[in-house]
């Protein structure tokens, strides 16, 4: 098998095998075929895509290019989510205490942020004392004793992606349903977890611009996933405006924490339960959507899901008073008011735009390895649909003393507009894929 | 500006820029530009394709890469021609001595075989004492003494082309309109003639296969040759057989002497006799395609060409007895015949099977830098359209005592195919775009 035959076929637009899946894959973890090979056919697949089998085997070839995950030493049912990225997006900080008070298994893998969507994992080390470097073992042990665990990536799970995404990143080659599908996918495949719920964003803050291609996205997605043998599902979620009101990790954090006592904001926590409920369905704990929510929603309700997130907390090394009383997590030196320049409704707010102001305050990173700040970020005030008359605080912007927040709140008034009409929203839940 | 963004706008269909394409051609030249982005960028192209101004300005930035030969010291027109090569096309051998036979000046820079087709480089070699090497100050002498010279390419001429093309070659990015002609135009405008005559070649031993893509091929290259101020034109020949009965180096010489001579094979006489006359016309010697061919054929009767052709052998150091008689040159060791298995007319003969026989044989070679025998390769007895009796002699093979000639025999046998009728032959020459 030679590299040039493969790359000489899915140029004529022809479909690749199983075996020339994995010999690309294999041969280019292992540096056997050289980068600008790989380019080349990642450029191909960008063009002539790929059908759903050759997607399929693309992702299992990547999720064995090294370790996988072995669950089979937790009792239960183990479940899974991700999140395709956007601002304010802190669901994993709610949906994985509701599904573990509930005796669901939840080792969950997270990641940094980038760019201007923010990261669980950064997020959760505004926490003091919270550690997400876990060793393989201590992950584990975490989750049996406390039903979950959120980490950073523990072992070498999937050396094949993170090789192709830095390939991806320098050769324009990211935007690509199959190539976006395989890299998400084989690495819910190598953490193991039986049931995945994908929670596919679309809209001015999310990679995905349009329905249309969320929708692609998310049905693509599914599909490797319960061809893989895993019960996958899926929820089309809105991303034209930020999520909740905190973007920002400390944040954020405080926010989650509201939510987790049942007073999040609406938005929020509407979302946090269809997640929830869609992984107890997948579960089959419950069958129908309804009463799905409502378990969820009660944990929320009862103070369970809180309880469990102080465990978790604690099971971490972090201290659970501070969600108890998030007002001592970090907090910035200084704030600066944003203020309502005219009268009328909030029409829209460019969510990739908020998500740049944040990352120009210190809360978030323009190349991987960049330090971050804790406590800075943005906490919005006003959001589409809401009523403003001139001079009301729309944001406030939190920073360092080391910051100059003048280009962040340029960018941040720029990203508001207003109408004398009160605007219709479009859903905060597009679809759901089970 | 950033190869990335570069790679974007290609990938998503757009048009780069004058600015934009020397931006790469430059950059990948000095290295600065990795492998990686500029084989990803060759797929986009490949893919999705770019208009003619954009494939004059790759060419052009391509040609300014390196140095461009200045022939303004030659007096009088200068004149070039390309074929995209073929099998038996020992056509430049007798087209540049009827043209310098004229006073046309021809500084021609020519290559060697590869693959199935030959190169006049390896041709001219078997001549004893031809010398293909030359400085740039021996080739301009050459010229301005003789009329002309082939040699091989002579300084740095266009290294960005040597660098894509050897990215190309392994990345499955040989195959685009664009990206072919570029190569080819490059090359022509960097060796400075102000008349070019492209020979582009369709058939089962040509690159291009089908009618369509060599008229495209031959359109594009036209037009980027006008657009950079040369006069150029293109005819399209049938290489759906091979041109003369001879294959192989010392073989064809032979041959090409005896057309000069004026009692070579009709369809290699007046395939050179239009190209010839197409570079007359280019040259504005002659406005009639009939006149302009009257005069290269007047050259190959009243031996003047054949004179030129002498001329031209002695100034590079060869002995032109050897054209005089051909008989001398290197001949092969051994000599094997094929023959006809069955009685009909030939219907077909492979070209490209044809072409790999003869490489088998050791007239050529299958990879840069192979040494090939001089005396090797096929003469041919029978063409389409002959008609034979069951024991009629097809072709000789002629290799050396180190060759096994079973496998070339094989494919030389199944190359030809007999019909109880009569085949028509599709045309020689299918168009001219002048």
């Amino acid at each position: 098998m030679r590299m040039y035959d493969i790359l000489l076929k899915k140029k004529r637009g022809q479909e690749l095998s199983e075996r020339e899946l994995h010999f690309f894959v294999e041969g280019y973890t292992r540096g056997e075929i050289p980068d600008y090979q790989a380019s080349a056919l990642l450029m191909a697949i960008c063009l002539n895509g790929m059908t759903e089998r050759e997607t399929t085997d693309l992702t299992m070839a990547m999720a064995e290019s090294g370790e996988m995950l072995d669950l089979s030493s937790l009792e239960g049912i183990t479940v899974d989510k991700h999140s395709t990225g956007g601002v304010g997006d802190k669901t994993t900080l709610i949906v994985i205490p509701i599904l573990a008070s509930l005796g669901l298994k939840a080792a969950k893998m997270s990641g940094r942020g980038l760019g201007h969507t923010g990261g669980t994992i950064d997020k959760l080390e505004s926490i003091p004392g919270f550690c997400t470097e876990l060793s393989r073992e201590e992950f584990l042990k975490t989750v049996k004793k406390t039903g979950a665990a959120i980490a950073g990536q523990t072992g070498n799970l999937v050396p094949a992606d993170k090789k192709l995404y830095a390939l991806r990143d320098v050769t324009a080659t990211v935007e690509s349903i199959p190539l976006i599908a395989s890299s998400i996918m084989s690495k819910k495949l190598a953490a193991g977890a039986q049931c995945i719920l994908l929670d596919v964003k679309v809209g001015s803050g999310a990679f995905m611009k349009t329905l249309e291609e969320a929708k692609e996205l998310a049905r693509v997605m599914t599909e490797i996933g319960n061809r893989a043998g895993r019960r996958t599902g899926a929820l089309i979620t809105n991303m034209d405006r930020p999520l909740g009101y905190a973007v920002g990790n400390a944040l954020e954090v405080a926010e989650a924490c509201e939510t987790l006592r049942g007073r999040g904001p609406e938005d929020l926590t509407e979302i946090c339960i269809r997640l929830a409920g869609g992984l107890l369905q997948l579960a089959g704990l419950c069958k129908e959507k309804e009463e799905a929510c409502e378990w969820a929603r009660a944990q929320l309700k009862n103070g369970c899901a809180f309880a469990k997130w102080k465990e978790m907390i604690a099971a971490q090394g972090g201290d659970a008073q501070f969600a108890e009383n998030p007002n001592r997590l970090p907090k910035a030196e200084k704030k600066l008011f944003l203020f309502a320049e005219e009268e009328g409704y909030i029409a829209s707010l460019n969510t990739e735009k908020c998500g740049e102001a944040s990352v120009l305050l210190g809360a978030g990173r323009e190349r991987k390895g960049d330090p971050i700040d804790p406590a800075a970020g943005i906490l919005l005030k006003k959001k589409p649909g809401d009523f403003v008359r001139q001079g009301d605080i729309l944001a406030e912007l939190h920073f360092s003393g080391k910051v100059d927040p003048t280009a962040a709140q340029e960018i941040l008034q720029k990203a508001y507009s207003v109408s004398l009409y009160k605007p219709e929203l479009s859903p905060l839940i597009y679809e759901d894929l089970f």
